[in-house]
């Protein structure tokens, strides 16, 4: 990541003219949740870069919880797939058939042609940041996560890359394929998925 | 919000240059979380503007569940510093007595000074969104609002706003000052505040 850096001691901070802000809000506007992945591999370097930019985010003391894995080995994306079949088939039966149907198409689609997949972490047991996010606050320190996958998502739209966010995910599977620290926690952590569902059949019920 | 419009059916997609990249870095590099603050009003409508560009955000679903209230009263700010002055004085226990000091001045002349303040909520209850976020994942329904925030952020920076997030504040106490729905949930919604400190302090015992 050496290729980002934050202010120097010294430096002047900058103005941002009314053509820079013009052009921020374009990025705002053309930012997309992306499923269609043309497959040719990215730019060299380009990932490293946009994980240096997201490393900007803000985070709850300072903690920088993100931890980002970028995910190249077949049989890895093979389990994830099959992951993600199984926890999208419980979410989409609360939705309608037939937009169910093409959401899980689209995201499938997605996850099979990206050049690239990377999952993202909140290092729960982070030292860093005096213990603030780790102890009071594990819903900020998440928060931190979850802005730094937009900050890399706006990066990417400002090279012409394509990000899609892929949320229905079982966290507790998704450590296991990927073999990470027991205090990382995947992102996001729908820790009450399936209390919530159980709920919503009973309401149905 | 009438200035800011997504995409028009038929507009072409912009390419970002090189030149807007190395801006957006700067952007990036040069947001600070803003503890002094010029006390003089903003210049008219840029809160809107500003709230307008935060809600181009991602959102789980499309469930835009970010509500923005704009805190004008004065009854309300005291209520607010003083709902901050107790959480603080708990939360900060656990920090070294002289940078605790120094993090309650600076939060607290932030509260006193700045000329706006702004209270986000995420609306658990929002229809909006096929009831995905509503059901099935609260918490990425509050990664949404924590990500509409930090646009937020960077569009102000973007203008020469300085913008500073107070997350020690008790989401409860929030929504009574407020007055605002049952089902709007401060952010960050610390739920699990005293339980953690609870736990911390049987770990120091």
């Amino acid at each position: 990541m050496g290729e980002v850096q934050v202010a120097a001691r010294g430096e002047s901070p900058p103005e941002f003219d009314a053509e820079f802000r013009e052009r921020l809000c374009d990025l705002l506007r053309w930012r997309r949740d992306v499923r269609r992945f043309q497959c040719k591999p990215l730019p060299e370097g380009a990932i490293e870069r946009l994980i240096g930019l997201a490393c900007l985010s803000p985070s709850v003391g300072l903690s920088e919880p993100w931890r980002f894995v970028i995910v190249e080995d077949d049989s890895r994306r093979a389990a994830i797939r099959a992951c993600f079949e199984s926890c999208n088939k419980d979410a989409l039966e609360m939705q309608q058939p037939d937009r169910a149907a093409l959401y899980a198409r689209l995201k499938l689609a997605g996850l099979d042609d990206a050049p690239c997949q990377i999952a993202v972490f909140a290092d729960r047991a982070t030292a860093q940041g005096a213990g603030l996010g780790r102890l009071t606050m594990p819903e900020a320190l998440d928060y931190s996560v979850a802005i730094a996958i937009h900050t890399f998502w706006l990066a990417a739209r400002a090279e012409g890359i394509g990000v899609g966010w892929v949320s229905i995910l079982d966290p507790s599977r998704m450590s296991a394929i990927l073999g990470v620290p027991q205090d990382w926690v995947f992102m996001p952590s729908l820790r009450r998925l399936s209390a919530c569902r159980r709920r919503h059949a009973r309401a149905r019920a």
